[in-house]
């Protein structure tokens, strides 16, 4: 594992071109000043004004996007120019390499791998393997509903004899005068629970904290995320939720489902499991590599997602809209496969717990589904919903900015573990005292039975058997909470305490997303969303008293209305804050379980993405782009029809002969980062300008070192190795410094021929960038070499050098971005 | 336009292998006698028996995928063999061409290219295509919701008056004993309408024939299909289904409205309509090449499928589904807008139609929904449902067979245009005569009142105001007969007229998919399932009598057990036929409109398309295959894993230097079929034997000949040609027949250097199929040039290369066919 942080550093360009002048006046900050260079804090610079000159024409220049196209052909002038400004620019390397490598989906059909596939060259063999990925998946969907009914089933008793706890000693102390007795006792258990789970994410495996989807996003978008996929952070993951949960963290459990998923998926694939101390299970070895564990891990999210919400279809689309290269229709049907098996176990055994197992009718662990009337809707409807959906991108794009500038300081100040943990205990804290505070406050009586028959009720000040409203959204988890928000009678919450709970719950919710815990942003988005919602519902209702659309009993239109109304504000609030994909727009539908009431949820959610979209990018997205995890858009940036595939190539290569000294490669490895080497033609008369003859990785040549398959010059070199070898060391390979070798064995001569990959993928260097883009994009590539006329490699396209400038743009300036990436 | 008849040959090598020996004995009948060979009728030969000795042990020859790999790659030798026994074999050719060209998804980068990218290099410019594009997929879907509302319109009122007349005879002749009057009556007005529009079909586009739905799939996996998208197919597909259904046949017209969605969107995208003659009105031609008209036809698919079923998720998934190639979020959201503008105008329309133009009920042409409860499913009815998808893949499995069958023998003997009209209306008049005839013969009669109030119900012989229940079948359209079989309370249909009406209907169904007429196959396929999903309902309603799971009121429970079991048969019996893929299950669910009930019916369709694929293919695949089309599947075919780039590349090449001959252009062109050539350096060493420059394709070659872009050898090449000139061709080009030269031009030379592509996407010859596939599936690609180590070009891969090798197997016998694409 590469263990290096991260580091970012952006140049951000701000100008106003002047119309119609051959050049343009910039503000030039620099990396240090700004908020990515996180942990190299050094004192803020005078800006200087850099002139470039532009020679096109004023047309031209007066947008952004061009002169975006054209800074960032002219980056490295602009280095120069900082420089001599006395500013350290970033860097362009020769080569970028970062803690977050790359996956290759591409098959390296060496020698080794031509000789197993002859094994597998019989009838047997193929419907073995075929079998046994259905098998995996199968399993992948029913361990997936194993844990989610576990999760489920745990944090249901908990949190009901917590919430019961508290609400006997609020009712009991509501007449005693000793309140300050529920309070300190809520804001214990809170600290203690969440303190613990911090601590659990914290030291056991980081990569737990938070929902766990934007990972596995830029996982199947094809980058390696060490630790992502591991036992320890199986169980930070799956313990985190349920404590973070208990602990009254405004945080569902259905991100971490998609995640654990992965995980369960990962391990099956790979049929090992490694504990701690490089102790492991292994079972076969048969699907380690990166090409079949990816596939698995669509089908371990899909299952997860599809256990959490009930929605085989959506799961099997959200895997496949970032794996969207490997789409086939073989692999769609494995992934819906165990997506429908996860959801099918989930349903049974969640029907087992509540009593009856044949019943099923509980698909997943959120449903909304639970309205006493059809959802019904009229067209005079439709521009509500619109207004609604506006509120809904205009608010998710401040929670999004809001937690942005929270994680930012986060990185920054709150870096070490201790702090970590205490501010997580810290919200927990606060979240019980503002809820405690609330209920106190504004003590809104109603005597309408809750939705839930089950759910806990405080009487707090009120008589007469009427409960405390907001007790019903607090002295539950954030899922019951939405539950009541949605589907509670049409008086049983008053504005005033929804607006309180709007307010907080915003707040309370961008403060625990990004904490060092495992939680999940779905569900508190959805209750934001539900909750003003329902208050517009309650003003159209008073608005509208008689609706003729709507049946004949006023008091159950209403009711149906407020419901409704709920189920719009929570897909605005969640289209809004994590900008819905098409496979987003399909869970909440299918969440709903009714169609024809999805197409307001579809139009709102549109909606609401491109009011966001024209804000901010998604939370997923930011959540991303402040990892710095090199992930490729699905379409190259606009206007660089013009870069060409030798602008963008790291270049000179390192290259290898087909027969090479060991001391060459040892040493090559040592000083250069690079990943994959173009093995080149011997040619004597120009050395090192060969014809290309193939590409071997840095992980193979470290594995062939290991095993010494080397031998003086001139003798037979040694065969002794199979494609199981460089299996074994999957997922975790080798370092430069566990090789030792001789000073003889390194005048040893390696012969690369059977083990380099004879057909790379290559481009030749006047290819356009889009085209090289859709080249990645469409192949899953990792490397690709960019060659000349004579086809000797020029260069060396990864996915980083595709993925290492950001163009943006914010309120009318452009930003261009470089990621640079430190060496191990 | 290409007009040549396509012909296909095959080679059927039926074999058991003799384990464990060295040679293995096949019989392979020769082409000729192939059903394929349709237009060839040669007399059936001795089948010669032919040893094929085979290096490779028993062990791996024990399995029939390993010799169907074995001999492919001795296709050759098979070929020669037959010779010696005085067989014509089906020739190898250099190039193949048909009347299917590819697509060219692939943008030509020259520099004509670029200098129109560099005028669009503006923020205005590039919002105005953006806008532009959005606004195109909103009218797609608005048009196609327009049209899907008129025909449903016509056809509902027409099909209300024509069966109003035949139910006022029945009733008056039951008593006065004119029975025959009915019966001529129906069968005249059938034959009428139902000749009427087989004949339109015939003679203005006889593309417009069956569902449109395999044509639309095999465009978007890149063949081009002339006439598919013509203003004549639109007349003939529109006003044909209207008539087909008004004549009485067994079809729907779902697949019809894909294939119109897709035309009003080709239509819209390239800005011109091309009437009859060549007049055409022309609007702008901004998106005139492939690239783009493919993205608008998967928004018009989509649209069709959306309003026709109110699905539009599953529309979207429809049509990305094949063009997976090119999913990109950008695309997938116009797509999917204009499928939910094309859902959301239709259940306006259709709305208002009925009466109240804000209810927003129907969002579709067809919906399941209309159930009066819950659809309710206990884990114990799962065997049944697992049970009935069983029978829904074999019976399906048998439809296809048969009508597999059918078409063969259509093609062979039923091939003149008047023989195709009178069978349509002899399909007609049977279906009233046997409609008759059931209805007489069973006199089936009930009190129940039809679940659709507006329902024709003739008494025929019953009395006491009751009715007889197949009039309730039979005197509607085929939708109206579906929504009967779902919801008709439970004993209005008797189990012997269910048995019946599944008989004749199944044969119905059958003899009339594959008319000349345009008739879409989803309606009575899931009729047929439907009828015999009720029957076994009834079945379960009489063994459990007293279901403890379902409420309390045991006529109602049996009501809707009935309903239930109705609409899994139907999804049972279309999966069967269909072999559902996972666009199809999400536009079930989306019709029946309500996702929990969604997992049984994806369990069902999954297990009835394990069932039928075990079989045969789908019928849609079916007819593909039959068609000739060269689809290319998902993923490479097994076991091909060692066969190289250069054993399927089409060589040698014909190709040009960069300056050319005009003279040898034009022979080039008219000798050779090719449709793209390599350009390559004029080397005076080596001549011919240049390194790659770029690719360059017929269609281009032609406009420069026409617009004469030459000129004598020395003089400035004139450059008087745009972008435009080339996009004005689209998208019927030129023909080498059409271009006029003197003796004088035709020594004048071209430079081809400002209109090749200078970056090609290339492989080595060493390339293995399965990467070469994934690059032609990935980048929907459609030339592929294969160099050598020096770069240069040895051959070319093109999509027919790939594709037209089929390796099936049938009952236990190994199938190897050759599509052969004769020469224009």
């Amino acid at each position: 594992m590469i263990c290096v942080r991260e580091k970012m550093s952006s140049l951000r360009i701000n100008g106003q071109p002047n119309s119609g002048k051959s050049h343009v006046t910039f503000h030039v900050t620099p990396v240090s000043e700004e908020e990515h260079e996180l942990n190299n804090r050094v004192p803020s610079r005078p800006t200087p004004e850099l002139k470039f000159e532009l020679d096109d024409e004023g047309d031209t220049l007066s947008n952004h996007n061009s002169i975006t196209a054209l800074l960032s052909s002219k980056f490295r002038d602009i280095q120069k120019r900082l420089k001599q400004y006395g500013i350290e620019s970033p860097r362009f390397r020769k080569r970028l390499v970062s803690k977050w490598e790359s996956l290759n989906y591409d098959v390296c059909e060496n020698v080794l791998y031509i000789k197993e596939q002859e094994k597998y060259k019989s009838k047997k063999w193929v419907t073995l393997r075929w079998l046994s990925k259905w098998l995996v998946m199968f399993s992948i969907g029913i361990m997936t509903a194993l844990l989610a009914a576990t999760i489920h089933f745990v944090v249901e008793k908990l949190a009901h004899l917590k919430f019961d706890l508290i609400k006997h000693y609020f009712d009991d102390c509501a007449k005693n005068n000793c309140l300050y007795q529920p309070a300190l006792m809520w804001m214990g258990i809170n600290l203690v629970i969440t303190v613990a789970g911090a601590a659990l994410v914290t030291f056991l495996q980081p990569m737990a904290a938070g929902s766990g989807i934007p990972y596995i996003k830029s996982y199947l978008n094809g980058v390696k995320i060490p630790g992502l996929l591991t036992f320890r952070a199986f169980v930070a993951k799956t313990l985190g939720v349920v404590m973070s949960i208990l602990g009254g963290l405004a945080c569902g459990k259905e991100g971490p489902m998609a995640h654990s998923g992965s995980i369960i998926a990962a391990g099956l694939g790979r049929g090992r499991i490694n504990f701690c101390n490089g102790k492991s299970i292994s079972f076969y070895s048969a699907f380690r590599n990166d090409h079949e564990i990816r596939d698995f891990m669509a089908g371990g999210a899909a299952s997860g997602v599809s256990s959490a919400f009930g929605a085989p279809i959506g799961g099997t689309l959200f895997s496949l809209e970032e794996a969207a290269s490997f789409w086939n229709q073989d692999l769609t049907w494995r992934v819906f496969f165990s997506s429908m098996v996860a959801c099918f176990a989930t349903n049974f055994l969640i029907s087992a717990i509540n009593g009856d197992p044949t019943k099923l009718t509980d698909p997943g662990l959120v449903r909304f589904n639970a309205f006493k009337f059809d959802l019904k809707f009229d067209l005079i409807e439709i521009p509500v919903f619109i207004f609604m959906a506006v509120i809904g991108g205009l608010s998710g794009a401040l929670f999004v900015v809001m937690n942005y500038k929270l994680t930012v300081f986060r990185k920054r100040y709150l870096n070490k573990n201790w702090i970590k943990i205490i501010e997580a205990g810290l919200v927990a804290m606060v979240s019980a005292a503002v809820a405690f505070g609330l209920m106190v406050g504004i003590n809104d009586c109603t005597d309408k039975a809750p939705f839930d028959s089950h759910a806990v009720t405080a009487a707090v000040y009120c008589t007469d058997k009427k409960h405390n409203s907001l007790s019903t959204l607090f002295l539950t988890t954030p899922e019951g909470c939405l539950k009541a928000l949605l589907h509670d009678p049409f008086e049983s919450h008053g504005p005033v305490s929804l607006v309180a709970f709007v307010l907080i719950f915003f707040l309370l919710g961008v403060w625990t997303y990004g904490l060092s815990v495992s939680s999940g942003v779905f569900i508190p988005s959805l209750a934001i969303g539900a909750a003003w919602g329902r208050l517009v519902g309650i003003g159209v209702a008073h608005l509208m008293p008689e609706n003729p659309n709507l049946g004949v009993n006023s008091s159950l239109i209403k009711q149906l209305d407020v419901g409704k109304f709920a189920l719009i504000g929570a897909a605005c609030q969640l289209g809004g804050i994590l900008r819905t994909t098409i496979s987003l727009t399909v869970i909440i539908v299918e969440c709903t379980d009714d169609i024809s009431f999805g197409l307001p949820i579809m139009i709102v959610l549109m909606i609401s993405k491109w009011v966001g979209d024209f804000i901010t990018t998604g939370l997923y997205d930011m959540n991303v782009e402040v990892m710095g995890i090199p992930t490729l858009p699905f379409e190259c940036p606009p206007l660089c029809d013009d870069l060409r595939a030798s602008d963008v190539m790291s270049h000179p290569l390192a290259t290898f002969k087909t027969k090479e000294k060991v001391e060459n490669i040892y040493r090559m490895l040592k000083e250069e980062t690079f990943c994959g080497f173009p093995v080149i033609e011997d040619d004597p008369m120009a050395p090192g300008k060969g014809k290309l003859k193939g590409l071997i990785l840095r992980n193979q040549l470290l594995v062939l070192l290991k095993k010494k398959i080397f031998c003086p010059e001139g003798q037979v070199p040694p065969r002794n190795i199979t494609i199981k070898d460089f299996r074994d060391f999957y997922p975790v390979y080798l370092k430069v410094s566990e090789i030792d070798l001789s000073d003889e064995e390194k005048s040893y001569v390696m012969d690369l021929k059977p083990y380099y990959n004879p057909s790379p993928y290559t481009v030749e260097q006047k290819f356009s960038l889009p085209r090289v883009f859709n080249l990645f994009r469409g192949l899953g590539l990792r490397h690709l070499i960019v060659t000349d006329e004579k086809n000797m490699p020029m260069g060396m396209v990864t996915r980083k050098d595709l993925a290492k400038f950001r163009v943006g743009s914010k309120r009318g300036l452009v930003k261009i971005e470089q990621l640079k990436i430190e060496d191990k």
